[in-house]
């Protein structure tokens, strides 16, 4: 467990892996984001994405439990503000996605005297080393005692 | 079918509203983002969320399923580049969320001469009119002919 005055700015966190299968980019496409080229591999094929990929948002939960899964555990929970969030590569059948977190602010909350504000930049990488999507946000942390 | 040469700053967009209910919460939260808060009803109560909340990627997904049933319909599919999103509230079983969506940019891409960039403002509000996330992608649309 790692309190806000645990962090500081560089530190760095990496996951496990997860493999990215067809049936499960179509299972969150059908329910959340149903366009041809998350939902079906031969309609893919005429889209800008010329073949099956998973939907951002799809990218973007497989992101978070990757980390909820990982040591990377802020206390009182992972919970974010927001942030930036790109899209760089799409994300295929087959993919083996990683991410890499780095610390990159550590501030006080002004409007939370309990918490503390951290800001990480968190990297989701493919098989090749690709970065897919990047993603920097603020984390309320609890503060120790 | 919206090509790039039909959209101008300042348009607005509104989708259907839907309903949040506490199963859809956990069973979303199960598969990508385990944490007490989003999990479960009584375990949330001494959270920082006071009870149960959708975890920010369900309210992202169901903002993202909320446009893809709506009549904003940019050629060549909903293209998100990604942009700056933003948590303000919890989402909560029993909300009903609707969406209200901002052209806020239009230009041409330099990369991509077939297509034409298009920047939104999307904000998710409640049965309450409270605003609950924004999000503000650059989407890439389809040029004409």
């Amino acid at each position: 467990m790692l309190y806000f005055e645990d962090f500081a700015v560089g530190q760095k966190f990496v996951t496990a892996s997860r493999r990215v299968d067809a049936a499960e980019i179509i299972e969150f496409a059908a329910k959340y984001d149903p366009q041809p080229f998350h939902l079906d591999t031969e309609a893919a094929k005429a889209t800008l994405f010329g073949g099956l990929a998973a939907s951002g948002w799809h990218s973007a939960a497989m992101m978070m439990r990757l980390i909820v899964d990982s040591e990377f555990r802020p206390a009182g929970g992972i919970i974010g503000g927001g942030g930036e969030l790109q899209w760089l590569k799409p994300v295929r059948p087959g993919d083996e996605l990683y991410v890499e977190s780095e610390i990159v602010d550590v501030r006080e909350s002004r409007s939370r005297p309990q918490q503390g504000v951290v800001k990480v930049r968190i990297t989701t990488l493919n098989q090749h080393g690709d970065a897919v999507q990047t993603f920097t946000p603020t984390l309320l942390v609890d503060r120790r005692g």
